[in-house]
């Protein structure tokens, strides 16, 4: 879900926009195969997608291909990440130094797509003013005063459910530009914040309604 | 993504289904809070969606509330969680005994969802046979001998992407019904299982287009 303030705004929805992740993937390894065109039917096949939503995803966003040739592969990738805004370097500070955050800070798909940890905030005494990784962990308590909107880009929640909200509110006040949280609940955030939620609960909710409704289903 | 089948079966698209999610954990807070009916108005709210959209998205599924009244909690919250099929135990073999799979094994949100972890797959030998949180590691070479379609439901990847493509045939092969799984690229699977990913990197780049799109920026 992205907050109501980025619906109203007239740009795209959040399925749209994922699919040109998915394709934007999909074309680096096509990149690093040494494959130069590739067809919206091609691509279509690899993304389990048809040629027609494959062709209206990319033209929504303005990258259209040669009919009867298809799309280079270099310079459509080129195009997308430009759209997506990852041809550049995003600095991120993580909330929370647990488990989840570990996952972050050990990306390998994060250092390939230019996500950079930058600052961890903890509220644990043993691990502030360390370093995890390289990177600082800070007290939680000086969110504010620690965060330069300048430099710190996006900011991800890994923390409890019940926490989530009251550090959104302090974001919100920060000048951060966006967030990424996990817990299974709606927040309110300000206008200014680009807030997405990646909620675990619903990509397995997803699966058992499709198994749970399948045509003849043997549970 | 759900698997092109899913798409072809004429069921709800994801996103919608993944509405249903976000709405009935809102639900099962307003439930533990001794509301007792809710307008699709103030059930909008709380998601960021407008009172057009709930109810569209709960009439689409045969969920109706009443004119001028609402929707009874309660009832809401049991016929949602009918039509997800979250209103049963389903047993989750983990693949990857990493720090992801740690968040899982830990994860509230999973108990109180009655997704429960049963089985863990690795190939470090040092933890073959041994227990994580009471739950026994099997060696990821006797997969296909461990999982019982009877009784193991759904499974979850959590190990490097250039591994699942390989695990997801090898599962494909147990008969177990749905898998998840991160990694950010495409899988092909046979058409009796179910497969979604959630991708991190999608949700970033939700996150980044729109900042990087939106009006009046100042970046």
């Amino acid at each position: 879900m992205v907050s109501k303030e980025v619906l109203k705004s007239g740009v795209k929805s959040g399925p749209a926009i994922g699919r040109l992740s998915t394709y934007v993937r999909t074309l680096a390894v096509l990149e690093q195969d040494g494959v130069e065109v590739i067809s919206s039917q091609e691509l279509g096949e690899m993304e389990g997608k048809s040629a027609t939503q494959v062709r209206k995803d990319l033209s929504s966003f303005g990258c259209f291909g040669r009919r009867g040739l298809g799309y280079t592969v270099t310079q459509l990738k080129a195009q997308i990440t430009g759209i997506l805004g990852i041809n550049r370097i995003w600095n991120l500070i993580l909330i929370g130094a647990g488990q989840l955050s570990e996952v972050f800070i050990n990306s390998e798909a994060f250092k390939r797509n230019n996500f950079c940890v930058r600052k961890i905030f903890d509220n644990a005494p043993v691990l502030i003013g360390k370093r995890i990784e390289g990177i600082p962990v800070w007290d939680i308590g000086d969110l504010e005063k620690e965060i330069d909107p300048e430099t710190d880009d996006l900011a991800i929640i890994a923390i409890p459910p019940r926490n989530v909200q009251s550090v959104i509110d302090r974001l919100g006040k920060t000048g951060i530009k966006g967030v990424l949280y996990f817990a299974a609940r709606a927040v309110n955030a300000p206008k200014h914040m680009i807030v997405v939620n990646q909620d675990i609960s619903v990509a397995l909710g997803i699966i058992t309604y499709h198994i749970t409704n399948r045509p003849n289903q043997a549970l």
